[in-house]
């Protein structure tokens, strides 16, 4: 079966936004065995997008739209299908009741131009937007499968997965043998660093298929297979992840899609544990990323930005002399480090204490070079265990990197005590 | 001028990168005033390429391409431009002597296929890759214009920056004014009730343009013209921002591209002033939004993470009798925001002092509803400002939006205060 993606935005042309909808689609529809053959942009264009529409609907039997829908004059992707089809558009009632509340709830004023979010084409399913305004649509129409999502990332991934995608199964893709897959997540490794450990598996692997991909220093691996039934893929499935598994032991965190901080949660939930933590150039990343988990008030119980010396020696106890001075080893420094992890720790009675010191950049300070950053991990009753990190890259990357480099050893701290405790 | 840009590449197409290629090409040609009607990905497949360009050289006056000129046999792009334009490819010389130079000083072997990235079409200009090894081609054919790029964005972007345009300034758009155009930041209103209040100008205004759009809690508009020189733009455009800023008083923070919190930091920097923050639902985001900003560690000086209940009293001294007992307000509280303003602000010893608490969901706390949050800002020698919030999304859009929204407060506090000062 083969797709066509339309991205709808003149944006999108002028380069204001990159086209990531594309990509997460992209690899949304290999999962179900779907080729993707075209992807597309056009404008906010009534014409021009008619003319990809009937382009698209000649060589593909599954188009995706997404973007276009919104409340303003210049979304036009529900006009021009609905045109192109010869089908009419009305208010989806449902949709408009939650637009209305939307308004009604914050006690402001619905412009007239928000009714347009809630129409639908006739003959489709409604696709309920469960982060946003606008109603999405899936249809059949001579043969051709039609989803049309909205624009914003945060409206467009939840909208596909939660109902295009079991819509898609039910509708279009019935008679392909589906694709079942395992994601599994590492931590701790590079992307070419992992390539070339599983090298042999990937040269020799055709079924199931190995797809190694890295973002925001993520490594993935997606295996999937083609089965009848999900026992026979698991069996294959299983025996792979095993072999992977056994090569890179201290590296898989999960065997599905989930961030290392939602592990670390889930893990110190079920052991009960705490925890707490100290951030100097970070500034909160570390903290936020913990807490963007739901349920995690239950383990983090908060801690100290500490950007500045005095609130180091005011709140967290860092004793002057390790901070300024002739000889002090300064803010940036394994000592300091230590300090900030132990204090924290006492500070939040918690079983653990995180810190993180450096220099994030783009400016040194201190003397001490962009990129040179300390990591500790304090625990109740243990030694405190600090690392130097030197890291490249900008700013962003750095800070980023920090923190997932603490998480993966915390990651690791609790799976060693497990296995520890199991030999033992 | 009409340009279309084709990527080319089926790990575009599988997902596996995302095309940050087309939305840097777009802005290139957009600053010189080409417009781009479409972008296209197309797989590394002869057929869909040859259908893909025909197409585009039918719409187009312009066709840059981007990938699919590298050594292996599905790198395909050149042969499929030139048998479309029935000519023929040969090796340049100068290009086939810096691949044999590449790998004579490295001392590896130069496999056949490496030839590969030494063509050319007949009677074109080869573009010079001071990158890579691919050699590009920049041709006018019938009166349409073909670029053709490596896909790599490290090689494509200096090879269009320094050789593919100049090409196309001397030879396909001579005539063409460039486009100039400012930037104008929106905070503190939403891109409906924007549009609504700039209807009349958007309705009626041709030159300059003016073109909205969102993204994450922020609003933008784009102002263009064309002109013969930058004087005669920049007169246009000041007379529409400043039409727009006196409809829009207290919501334009900037007319350049940077975040509040960008917008933020350099007022504080340039009037000495600093500020620390205390922060519950949101969980460091806050802290890590103002961090993230180079310089922010003249302004910020740190703050407080208080997850739990006993940090806010152990850290941010919030009286017991305001989080529990029977009639207390509880964490979630205008009371409470209030507390954790105030003593943050005296803790750090600073000018402002922030807070949020509230209810990031997805479960309810305190018997208060999810997207119910309080911040405050609290100023030295001044009377403290608590503000309600009553947002709907998922967590992260809740946490999101309300660092957006005491971003936006605190950056109106402090322009208030100079025009409170210049009105005295």
């Amino acid at each position: 079966m083969k797709a066509e993606i339309i991205a709808v935005g003149t944006e999108l042309l002028l380069g204001q936004i990159v086209n990531t909808n594309a990509q997460f689609l992209s690899q949304e529809l290999a999962t179900l065995g779907i080729d993707v053959y075209f992807q597309t942009v056009v404008g906010d264009n009534l014409i021009r997008l008619q003319e990809s529409i009937q382009l698209a609907s000649e060589r593909a039997d599954i188009i995706v739209f997404t973007g276009g829908i919104g409340p303003t004059q210049d979304d036009l992707t529900k006009e021009a299908l609905a045109a192109f089809l010869g089908r009419e558009l009305h208010i989806d009632r449902i949709s408009m009741d939650l637009v209305e509340d939307f308004f009604n709830k914050r006690g402001a004023h619905m412009t007239e131009n928000n009714r347009r979010q809630a129409l639908v084409i006739e003959g489709s399913s409604p696709l309920t937007n469960s982060t946003g305004l606008a109603v999405g649509i899936a249809l059949s129409h001579e043969g051709k499968h039609y989803i049309v999502l909205p624009g914003p990332p945060k409206e467009m991934a939840p909208m596909f997965v939660e109902q295009a995608k079991p819509w898609l199964l039910q509708h279009a893709i019935t008679n392909e043998m589906p694709i079942y897959s395992t994601m599994l997540k590492f931590a701790g490794i590079g992307e070419s660093a992992l390539e070339e450990r599983l090298i042999d598996l990937i040269q020799n692997q055709t079924d199931p298929t190995i797809a190694p991909y890295a973002k925001e220093g993520e490594v993935t691996i997606r295996i999937s297979t083609k089965a009848n039934t999900e026992q026979d893929a698991m069996i294959k499935l299983d025996v792979l992840e095993e072999q992977i598994r056994s090569i890179l032991p201290n590296h898989v965190y999960a065997n599905k899609d989930i961030s290392i901080e939602r592990a670390i949660v889930d893990l110190m939930t079920e052991r009960k544990l705490t925890l707490s933590a100290a951030e100097s150039c970070t500034g909160g990343l570390l903290m936020e990323r913990i807490t963007s988990i739901p349920g995690s008030s239950t383990v983090f119980l908060g801690g100290i930005v500490c950007y500045s010396n005095q609130l180091k020696e005011k709140l967290l106890n860092v004793p002057h002399d390790l901070l300024e001075g002739d000889g002090a080893p300064g803010a940036v420094s394994a000592e300091v480090a230590e300090v900030l992890a132990e204090q924290v720790r006492m500070i939040g009675d918690t079983d653990f204490g995180l810190s993180i010191t450096g220099v994030a950049g783009p400016d040194y300070s201190e003397r001490k070079p962009v990129g040179l950053v300390y990591i500790a991990i304090a625990e109740r009753g243990k030694d405190t265990e600090v690392l130097e990190l030197r890291l490249s890259g900008n700013r962003e990357s750095i800070r980023m990197r920090t923190v997932k480099s603490l998480l993966y050893r915390l990651w690791l701290k609790m799976v060693q005590s497990e296995k520890l405790q199991q030999d033992s």
